[in-house]
């Protein structure tokens, strides 16, 4: 059983074992938002404010804070959307940055103990980002590649998963702050991507006995429908033993999906979140083909 | 790898460990129908036909036929209701009654090879029941629990369901023709039910090598939004191996959750169903809530 508290200043969620799996809104990220990558760019973060309170509204329990815009200065637009939504929310930050010098400016300014997204297996990064992340207390996500590229072999991302926690205890960082990323593919592309993935998520738990997340909506690149993908990949994935993961909250099918599989998993104790979010909808909506209102099991000829 | 091959007269439909999960409709089922059970008792069938051929409009691959109503004769009615569903349908049927006069008359009936729902592990049904399947060259439903009841044990219901395959095969019957029901515990009152049932599933695939059915909607029993509930369940337990279940075609968040399942397992290939029942829905539904329209894994900086 292993726990990974990240917090904000007054704030602690705790990624876990058996635990409610964390949902990460991913929204705050101008990768493929023109407008919102414009916007930041000039200082303009009301999109920024808005995204974040949007986000945890719908129940998001950490948020990512991306700035990656070509041409711009990152580590400060990044350390003002970091202060900024930390002004507006309570809930704990992913800081996700693929350049040190931006990682290091978000952590700079960051109230609380921060996930750091992310480091990878490549030893350029271990050697910038694991001290940088040993010296603010922080916990990382580690992306299960290295100077190879992505395996398509699972058993070789769980080995690099694994220097990559070992060298982090190198650096006086536990295992249980190190959230592997077992890298998700489009399922689209590879249609044995699911099943990888869910075999990886459970020896990364078993094994190395590390949290895990991942960028949840890359798996329906390509898609239609892309949320109900999502959707059956959460699912699934938490069934598998996944803890965490970066994706869309403001969509109600991948909340019901994460919710519903809290419920499956033992992690809603007497289902209570599940019943708090559907009691007043059940009635109208949630309870519409299914007629029958005792279990089904048949009386014995 | 196992298969179990049931068919109508004209049409095969494969339970499998490789294969698309296989959705068995659940509605032609009077229980807790008051208004279908008053009709069927008086040779009314029009809304068994409406709930075939709806069921089937939905994507049922396979139909639950049961004819349990209080002071009828069950036999007979259930024999009606096999053969005029056959005779407006092409999927095969699941005979359902816990009366073995019942299962005699719809098998008697019944075009093509049936799937017989059910045995337990009591002794007076296996010695009453696989005789019949035995005898029809069918496939059978084994529920497991025997005459001490349902166990809350998996690993006790493990064992009741090793004990129903080896005198299936016993009887002639290979186990490949036994489709194990873990039984699904209603989840707002066990909240392990989950769990049990994931690491039941699991093991009959693994170590009995058996295919695996449930009447899915009893674990949201007392929820509210069971659909969601139900949707969770089946997409987790078919990653945990589950391959058929008896459940609700008619909700479109449950046919989506089991078509996002089989992409998720790699069954559906190319993901051409996915694609084909959301292509349309996508541009305008689907997408909404992904603006991104590539992959999130981001530049390097």
């Amino acid at each position: 059983m292993t726990d990974t508290v990240v917090a904000s200043a007054s704030r602690e969620v705790v990624i876990g074992f058996e635990r409610p799996f964390v949902v990460i809104g991913e929204r705050i990220n101008p990768t493929g938002r023109k407008v919102l990558a414009a916007e930041m760019k000039v200082g303009d973060y009301h999109r920024v404010v808005d995204d974040a309170l949007a986000q945890v509204a719908a129940g998001a329990h950490m948020l990512d804070v991306n700035a990656g815009i070509p041409l711009a200065d990152e580590p400060a637009i990044l350390a003002e959307a970091v202060e900024l939504v930390q002004s507006v929310t309570d809930v704990p930050l992913s800081i996700d940055s693929s350049i040190v010098a931006a990682l290091e400016a978000g952590l700079a300014v960051y109230r609380g103990k921060a996930l750091v997204n992310s480091v990878t297996g490549e030893e350029d990064r271990l050697e910038s980002v694991l001290p940088l992340v040993a010296r603010h207390g922080a916990a990382v996500v580690a992306i299960s590649n290295d100077e190879t590229g992505i395996s398509e072999d699972p058993d070789v991302r769980f080995e690099v998963a694994r220097k990559i926690v070992e060298r982090a205890q190198d650096h006086g960082i536990p295992a249980s702050d190190v959230v592997v990323d077992p890298l998700v593919m489009p399922i689209g592309a590879i249609n044995s991507a699911g099943r990888q993935v869910m075999r990886l998520v459970g020896r990364l738990r078993a094994e190395l006995k590390v949290n895990t997340t991942c960028g949840a909506s890359n798996v329906s690149f390509g898609l239609p429908n892309r949320n109900g993908i999502n959707s059956a990949f959460l699912t699934m994935a938490i069934g598998a033993g996944m803890t965490s993961a970066i994706t869309n909250p403001m969509h109600d099918g991948v909340m019901q999906a994460v919710l519903g599989a809290d419920v499956m998993m033992g992690n809603d104790p007497d289902c209570v979140r599940w019943i708090g979010k559907y009691r007043e909808a059940g009635a109208s909506d949630g309870a519409r083909g299914n007629r029958r209102d005792r279990p089904r099991r048949r009386r014995r000829g």
